[in-house]
């Protein structure tokens, strides 16, 4: 279904209600002690691009217009999800960053133990949220999509998706006990897959899923979603290389600090870009073949590997 | 309905059975990473008690002796956080213990970032068994019912819970920027009810629900399993007291030394003791308001404040 609405027009309005709805699903003092809900908040509202969630409803509003309203919990839940991971990884034990988003990350402002604790706390509250809401009482079909998109976001966030790449990525940073893992280019593509992939397609599936996109449009939004994601990766491995602290609101050069497998490392900046273009042709081309080459997914592609933090 | 067996034999059976299940649950290689992997199965299999999974299986089992195989995933699932949560309050940044059921603790071991890693999977993966488990395509009302317990443990294990009250933990020890918070009894009391009354709770109520109790006997078995978590709390405040290093498989003697806020530091051995009876006869109460009394539930409350570790 083609789009009524530009797409920064579009971001814009995502955006408000995402916010929106995190400040009222966040839980609150008393029944949420004021330690762990100040640091839930300074991570969730510290200006981040909203990747996930939009891309949450886009894919719902693709699928059938009406339907941001049944998918609005579950890109909230992505982005909760999102945060803890930001906050675990950039804790001392892990990748050790003292900035993001511009401002000094979470362990550095309320310690290392109330920084694992209210990561711990939007994890649970992610989950939490996709099985309250949308109220599907008397409605077992939303009963049914609630209980595949749990299913499907807790994969793609756990020891299969997300975490397992992350100690996949410790492991070939050396950071773990035995000996560094070496790491060629089908071995960087798998980890990104696990590490942001994961994430990435579970929210545009989630969307598809929330608004009972059938099989098809599922299938092609995962193939969409699959693309972008590894485009999304690549350009922040340019980023890294290219984007100044200014624009990232993170710290720059840090991969080649370290060392790090990166795009860039590998095949240089020129055919890494040509690489992130041609995921993005990959995944118009999916969603072309269900009719959805006009939606805002199309738009959301361009705007990724063109984005500049 | 009164047990067809002793205690002791519904113990070996069921923690024979939970095993069995976590074996069969827990991700392998080459879908997770054995890094990830073998940590998880290194503080899942570390000889626990399994207090939490036996409680969901005799409370399904009391409400509805043919439960047990509807109960068997959600028992699992709050196992699952249950180790989460000791792995990532083990950590240094946390109560710093590195003894645990007789064994190094797991960032002793693989590290820090691991272990933290190890804890963010287990969790993911709580959540994932749960949405998964016992199949119900077509059964809307087993659907209703995992909403349900999704819900009730993500809230008891989340920031109004079981985070929550690990974060109160740390601010009370002094561990977090800011002043250290003073403690009173009805403090130390609100911070268990959190900590570990919480999750007790849940892996009752869930028992319960996927058994399909009624609501009258859902209501006292949450009502019998908040006077089992104190009990059991109290009791534990007494071993770190009283227990042997080689009974308890931890370091004993920690909360004196760090001058924590206990029972007993309020109360004394003895009127400890005695509250910790107290609260088990008005969870026996409970359970024969409805019928109960000769449920494992009961013999259950006994083993756990006569147990040893």
């Amino acid at each position: 279904m083609p789009p009524t609405e530009p797409l920064p027009a579009f971001l814009a309005r995502a955006r408000v209600d995402i916010d929106d709805a995190l400040e009222r699903y966040l839980p609150k003092p008393p029944a949420c002690p004021a330690i762990v809900s100040d640091a839930m908040r300074y991570s969730v509202f510290a200006g981040g691009k909203r990747l996930r969630p939009v891309l949450t409803l886009a894919a719902a509003e693709a699928a059938f217009r009406a339907a941001a309203r049944l998918a609005l919990p579950a890109a909230c839940a992505i982005e909760m999800i999102h945060t803890y991971s930001l906050i675990h990884d950039d804790l001392p034990a892990m990748d050790n960053d003292t900035l993001r988003r511009g401002r000094p990350t979470l362990h550095v402002v309320h310690g290392d133990g109330i920084a694992i604790l209210a990561g711990d706390g939007l994890h649970a509250e992610a989950f939490t949220l996709l099985a309250r809401e949308p109220d599907d009482r008397g409605e077992p079909t939303l009963a049914e999509r609630k209980l595949r998109v749990l299913q499907l976001v807790g994969e793609a966030a756990g020891p299969v998706g997300m975490v397992g790449g992350q100690a996949i990525d410790l492991q070939a940073a050396g950071q773990t006990p035995g000996p560094r893992v070496a790491l060629d280019p089908d071995g960087l593509r798998a980890i990104h897959a696990r590490k942001t992939g994961a994430l990435i397609r579970a929210a545009a599936a989630a969307g598809a899923i929330m608004a009972g996109a059938d099989a098809a449009i599922a299938a092609a939004v995962d193939r969409y979603a699959t693309e972008l994601g590894l485009a999304f990766q690549i350009v922040d491995d340019i980023l890294d290389v290219e984007g100044t602290a200014a624009d990232l609101g993170k710290t720059v050069g840090k991969d080649a600090a370290e060392a790090k497998p990166t795009y860039p490392a590998f095949f240089g900046i020129e055919r890494s870009r040509a690489l992130a273009t041609e995921c993005v042709g990959r995944a118009n081309a999916a969603l072309a073949s269900v009719g959805l080459a006009d939606s805002h997914l199309a738009a959301i592609a361009d705007w990724v590997v063109n984005r500049k933090n």
